[in-house]
């Protein structure tokens, strides 16, 4: 091994002192040995093309340079897959594969400016348009004739989509439909691609016809010409200007002064305008729910790729980093080293893990769900929604928050762009606002919490998610604490049941003093969304505990024995956090807390010997990982000091603003 | 007045309903009207020159503009300063006004690459070089004839000083010393200004003299030959690249190969070395705890001006946006109706002025302190380092939560550069980190508070901010809880005396079982973290009442309401968010904590109608703010229009990558 090539001696020794078999772990995280091998073979395929190479770093061009590198890597990434996906046995089969994961923001590490294109435009044909609409669009979509995107979002109205303020009004005389943006906060604004990149778009407008309103629904418009891309007339059209991250996804806004489209571009799977302005109801308007949860859904495994990736960061530079001296006479310990460091990192490896296994959970309910939904039944929809909307929430919040203190973690270092922290962190927390605003997404949980807590007190029975709410309810005394993870898991339980009753409680209690029910609501909203938390926290406890008790019974024993350390960690983690809750509904006593604390203390002290091995075992490659701080061989000063290197502003010895500015300054003369 | 002028009609009923006279808390926040008027016309003097205003805003620039801007701007700034200061009474008799507060920054938003000269590199040598020396230095320096730096901080080693690689070896045959960089980690890295701007240095390294090492000391270093600005022989300098935030602050690394330097360049006030190589110790080594700690108390009230800036923002935008329709018949309300939103801003306003009084409360005892330790007398430098340290890490860590809670109350428009929320949030969140990182500062205060109990416990007096310890320490009963501000501020200092004696008994039980003190200390540290901020927060609490009961004594009845509305908040605020602290130190109930939860819920309702009236009292100039979302008159989106139509993208109807890329791409001959 050359000396570029050596691996850290400090991160060499945490490898070989690591008591379970790395690969097993990955196997196991991946769904198998199997599915290991083809995401491999999946990431070389696409990495040995070298798209993800860039001459000048993008943090280092300008704004404008920037979309355009994002456009030229989109364009030669789409090409590839497409084809690759002609070939065969390449498990590029599905786009979402490439797409979802983290090899696409390997390429794209800023947002892609094609994404909405893939995520949005091709499903909502598919899902909302009549079989003679998608013979028209979709193969020319597929094909990457045309490039659409999605525009609901307004300038004046995000999360509460009956208030966007675009028309499409039907005019049977030409059987046209009008679009039009009334005023300056009508004007979409977001999209993704939308601002100099889609040339087609599903636009989300209120439907007039016939002198009435019939709320939002999706129309199918033309930007831009095709040949020259120039906006078509009527058509205002640009971008939104810089962001705290996805620069790269050349999010757009769009006004329209009168834009004509034909009839038979109202997607009109769902409802229809009829040629002479009928207007026919959709069977169920619950049917739109479908795409939204799926977005939610996804989400969910998308934040925890980005936990993997900080925790690998942070954990393997602790690995290499020294510092002080806290015996005199020995030298600097290795910052892992350090009890603070691992109350950072054990928890967000426990997260990784938890959050994985929920996610694959609701993607399975959603599944089911999806295919009842189809046979016509619609019972559990309600359900998955209250679970999709708190789950989006905590688990993209709990994300930001993680890759934030893996950043903080690693010092100044983590500050610099080539750690990586810096974009990860503004893809991650862009989750908390997009796809429902996470406060009004906690409040929509609540609502289905609220209802749950009613129906127990009605003796009616109880959804499977929400089930233990009924014992609360009813006024059954909590059992003597048990300070086990079953105990605590239980305990958190009760925590969610007696802040719902607390709120509904408190709701009544307003609505008695001649309160309206919504300003009661409202008065009590802060305490909802806590409800809300606890309800999630107490969902991903229960399902994080018992998809490892199912997994763990095809493990060996040496990986056993450290998944079930993390899932114990992460339970008194939350125990620890929440012990207020803990001390207010149940029966918990100060010298269980004191014991918790210790047991914390000891399960750091145990996961610390195999800090390195679990984050390997998330098997996230350099090129993947981009970061100068957690590459494999720990290479960490001479991977900043090369980065460093690349910054254009290094390339000369002498600035010309020193001439320019700085020189005259000095001598007076500027 | 014109449209554009207009004031958004639901601010300006806000500011009609406020029930206080907003210039009246204006004063009292400056200390008095004249000093309002003073700031005021500092502020005008400096905006009325324009050099806040750019062409392309720098956002869109490549990172080499970047700089490149921020030198121009920089020249210009202190070029004004020097001629306003050899005017008479034009208030810029002291840099520090200027560059300190919220002026300098809403000049150089990203950083500049001067401030460390007039931060770092005067101080220093005012505080560290014989007089000789000064009258050697000073001059030049005020006058930026020279430009200078301060570089400690090194690839490898950071907070950690005494571990610092980089090496100066006394040659007594030449007198001269020799610089040297051993290693890359020994590689100076992070100094502002270091990179591409000073030609100077101040070099702090491991002395060597007649072969023995006597720890770190200062040098002054020529890096750049005056005239050319090219680097000296031996001197390797770059910059470190790009960052998550300050990119205009020129960041730089710096190594030495053998780099020969006059004996005179040691900076000598304290430590000596004479002609022969003998070495002189310094009469005291606190002495130079001296600028660590002034840093740490400027920080304080400069964090504080950034989230004044952020609650601005967020408040006035959210009582222009309007969301959701809660009530069927009832148009959308403003954002700032909702609960879950007051709870995200009140928080935020309260923090300004329970931080403000803080900053000043330790900047009087740190002005005391100094005055005591001219004198010789050294009694309460370890009392002032304890409260510095763990309030310079709960300020920084408070503000840069609550600039992201503005920033995500805002939805997505926070998320856009224009909000000013992603800059200034790289301002504050690198604040955690640099002048000594948050969780080693939280455990430095933790040894004072561990000394102090064993102090109390031997029954020896204790220092004025821990003597709370004393009653506790003794085993006296804690009394029957007090449900009212002074009793829950008194709660505090029990959770934090409880969370000391914990930590205290922890290690002491840890050595009992053989474990070393420094083990069992590195054991407990999750919990000393823990009662350090305790104390902190007893500390702020406190300040926050008392000064505040001060303050209202000359105040109309009218602003007095307010005031204790806002600090019975910010009291109840942190008991709910502690709840389990209280609930394990102290005797509160859960009928405690239900009215508790009670009262803040009415707080917000009271302070709600006098929102936007206590942002405006910031008084923060619409240029000194610079967002979209959160000016004056409340023109959230015809300004958010306004600034996307100012990116270079939207220039051109099409982009050149839709040519070079986009279009083969689409018509497959990529």
């Amino acid at each position: 091994m050359t000396e570029a090539t050596k691996v850290n001696p400090d991160l060499q020794r945490e490898r070989d002192n690591c008591t379970f078999n790395v690969t097993e772990l990955t196997n196991l995280i991946d769904g198998g040995a199997q599915k290991t091998e083809e995401r491999r073979k999946r990431e070389e395929m696409v990495l040995k093309e070298g798209i993800h190479l860039d001459e000048v770093p993008s943090e280092y061009l300008s704004h404008k340079e920037k979309y355009e590198l994002a456009v030229k890597k989109a364009c030669y990434l789409f090409k590839m897959i497409r084809r690759l996906q002609e070939e065969e046995n390449t498990g590029m089969e599905n786009y979402q594969e490439v797409l979802g994961g983290s090899l696409g923001s390997a390429i794209l590490r800023d947002g892609s400016p094609l994404t909405l294109h893939y995520v949005m435009f091709i499903p909502t044909i598919m899902g909302q348009a009549t079989v003679e609409q998608q013979v028209l669009w979709i193969g020319r979509a597929f094909n990457c004739d045309i490039i659409g995107t999605y525009a609901q979002t307004e300038l004046g109205h995000g999360t509460f989509i009956r208030g966007l303020e675009t028309t499409a009004t039907y005019d049977p005389d030409t059987k046209e439909f009008v679009l039009h943006s009334p005023t300056l906060t009508s004007y979409k604004w977001w999209p993704g691609g939308l601002a100099h990149t889609a040339n087609y778009c599903i636009v989300v407008a209120q439907l007039y016809t016939k002198g009435q309103c019939h709320g939002i629904h999706p129309f199918i418009v033309q930007l831009r010409d095709e040949e020259t891309h120039m906006p078509l007339p009527g058509i205002k059209i640009g971008e939104i200007g810089a962001k705290l991250g996805m620069n790269g996804t050349n999010n757009g806004f769009l006004g329209f002064d009168k834009v004509r489209i034909p009839r038979e571009h109202m997607l009109m799977k769902n409802a229809k305008v009829l040629e002479d302005g009928t207007y026919v109801r959709a069977p169920s308007s619950k049917l739109t729910y479908g795409t939204m949860m799926f977005v939610r859904v996804v989400l969910v495994n998308d934040v925890c790729s980005y936990v993997a990736k900080a925790v690998t960061i942070a954990t393997r530079y602790s690995a290499v980093r020294h510092q002080s001296q806290p015996k005199p006479d020995e030298p600097e310990p290795q910052i892992l080293d350090y009890v603070t460091q691992q109350h950072k990192l054990a928890i967000g490896i426990a997260t990784v893990h938890a959050l994985r296994l929920s996610a694959s959970w609701i993607w399975n309910m959603y599944n089911n769900v999806t295919a009842e939904l189809d046979a016509g039944d619609l019972e559990r929809l309600p359900e998955l929604h209250a679970l999709s909307c708190c789950l989006k929430a905590i688990s993209t919040s709990d994300a930001a928050e993680t890759v934030e203190r893996c950043r903080l973690a690693c010092g100044g270092h983590g500050y610099m762009l080539a750690s990586s922290f810096p974009l990860m962190y503004g893809m991650v927390t862009a989750a908390c606002t997009y796809e429902g605003e996470n406060t009004v997404m906690l409040l929509q949980t609540a609502r289905y919490l609220v209802k749950a807590w009613q129906q127990a007190k009605g003796g009616n029975p109880l959804t499977p998610t929400v089930a233990y709410i009924a014992s609360v309810s009813a006024g059954r005394r909590s059992p003597p604490w048990d300070n086990t993870v079953e105990g605590i898991i239980h305990g958190f339980q009760q925590v969610a049941a007696g802040k719902i009753g607390a709120c509904v409680a408190n709701i009544e209690k307003r609505q008695r003093t001649g309160m309206s029910y919504e300003d009661a609501w409202n008065m009590t909203s802060v305490q909802l969304t806590s409800a809300s938390e606890a309800h999630c926290r107490a969902f991903i406890l229960t399902t994080y505990f018992n998809e490892t008790e199912n997994q763990i019974k095809a493990v060996s024993p040496a990986l056993r024995a450290v998944l079930l350390q993390l899932v114990d960690l992460y339970v008194v983690y939350w125990a620890l956090q929440r012990v207020g809750d803990l001390l207010r509904f149940t029966s918990i006593s100060e010298r269980d807390i004191e014991q918790l604390q210790s047991w914390y203390e000891e399960l750091l002290i145990k996961l610390r010997v195999n800090a390195v091995g679990l984050v390997d075992a998330f098997d996230i490659r350099d090129e993947i990982l981009h970061s100068a701080l957690g590459a494999y061989d720990g290479r960490v000063y001479e991977r900043l000091m090369e980065e460093a290197l690349k910054s254009p502003l290094n390339a000369q010895p002498v600035n010309q603003s020193f001439h320019k500015y700085l020189k005259p300054f000095m001598q007076g003369k500027l």
